[in-house]
């Protein structure tokens, strides 16, 4: 039974770097695993329930990915960049075919209701990522290798900023310096909070 | 015949803007325009033909609301600043009750078929639009107030960075402070392109 609900889910959260939250049909679903609508409603009793096990998939498959390993590197700037650098493409380095489902949600769900299930747990999940990127910033503050007035919600403000358009420029433009441009304006933002002016 | 047609398009992009591509759907579109499915097709022959419309529609829309008025300040950086903050929330100030139909569709429209008319149009339209932005910074140089050495293409992405997380701190995380930030990102940058190591 476990096995079966892990495999719709894996399954799924393909899908779901692909076609986002709307594309994610309990018919495409059971398709894919092989199964029919009524053998998924066994494991799944709805479509939102299915959608907020895909973000649970997800979280593990990213934190897999590229967070654990970066977070063996020392803590402060080594550490923050190590993260920063596995959170570009990271779905491609899991072996997803689409892109992150958090960046693109945020844009299919924004006007979604704000009581919506999935729409909540979106915002939590994003919530606890830059809670983590301010905590790496913060250590690169004790370490005294960025500035200890930094503002640090402006700081994580602009990372995302750099990820979003990084998806926009490496998944949309197709640009082959996707990550060069990312990975330079990251480098300014870490030279500017490097300064006593910040 | 032309004013259904526009009638069409304009409640269609306010859908748009809400709903995302996958959303305008010819159904709702007849429904919003208070007509029949079939007297729809009178005026779009496909729904791509529709989409393709709601783009046009849109562009118009957004040179009406911030770019036309924000090109009335001086050239150089007034200009760049006026069309920046202009840009910002930009489909509110022309009362649709979503969001930028770009900003969300390259999320949307990553993984679609590189042949897919939409995603072709769409991705003219924001090389277009990195294009006059790219036009603004080159004379921000011109008048001296931007650096000679500045790479203006990195310059616009970091650009295209701060606006993308602007859309999703506003319009997803309903952050408060999420102009300010905006705004906060832009000065920076535009501080570190005066200086001469950019």
């Amino acid at each position: 039974m476990k096995n079966t609900k892990e495999r719709i889910l894996a399954g799924g959260l393909d899908l779901l770097t692909r076609e986002g939250f709307a594309g994610v049909t309990l018919g495409l679903l059971a398709e894919q695993a092989g199964m029919s609508k009524s053998g998924l409603f066994a494991h799944f009793g709805s479509k939102e329930e299915v959608q907020l096990g895909l973000l649970g998939k997800m979280t593990e498959v990213g934190a897999a990915t590229f967070v654990a390993p970066a977070m063996e590197q020392p803590a402060g700037l080594p550490r923050l960049e190590a993260v920063f650098k596995g959170w570009l493409g990271w779905t491609e380095k899991a072996g997803l075919r689409g892109g992150c489902p958090v960046a693109a949600g945020m844009f299919e769900l924004d006007d979604a209701d704000l009581n919506n299930p999935v729409r909540q747990r979106l915002a939590l999940l994003e919530e606890s990522w830059r809670t983590l990127l301010k905590q790496l910033a913060s250590e690169a503050i004790s370490t005294g290798e960025l500035n200890a007035n930094l503002d640090l919600d402006q700081f994580v403000w602009e990372m995302c900023g750099i990820y979003l358009n990084h998806h926009v420029s490496y998944r949309f433009i197709r640009d082959p310096q996707a990550n060069e441009r990312a990975i330079t304006a990251f480098s300014a933002l870490v030279r500017r909070s490097i300064m006593k002016d910040v």
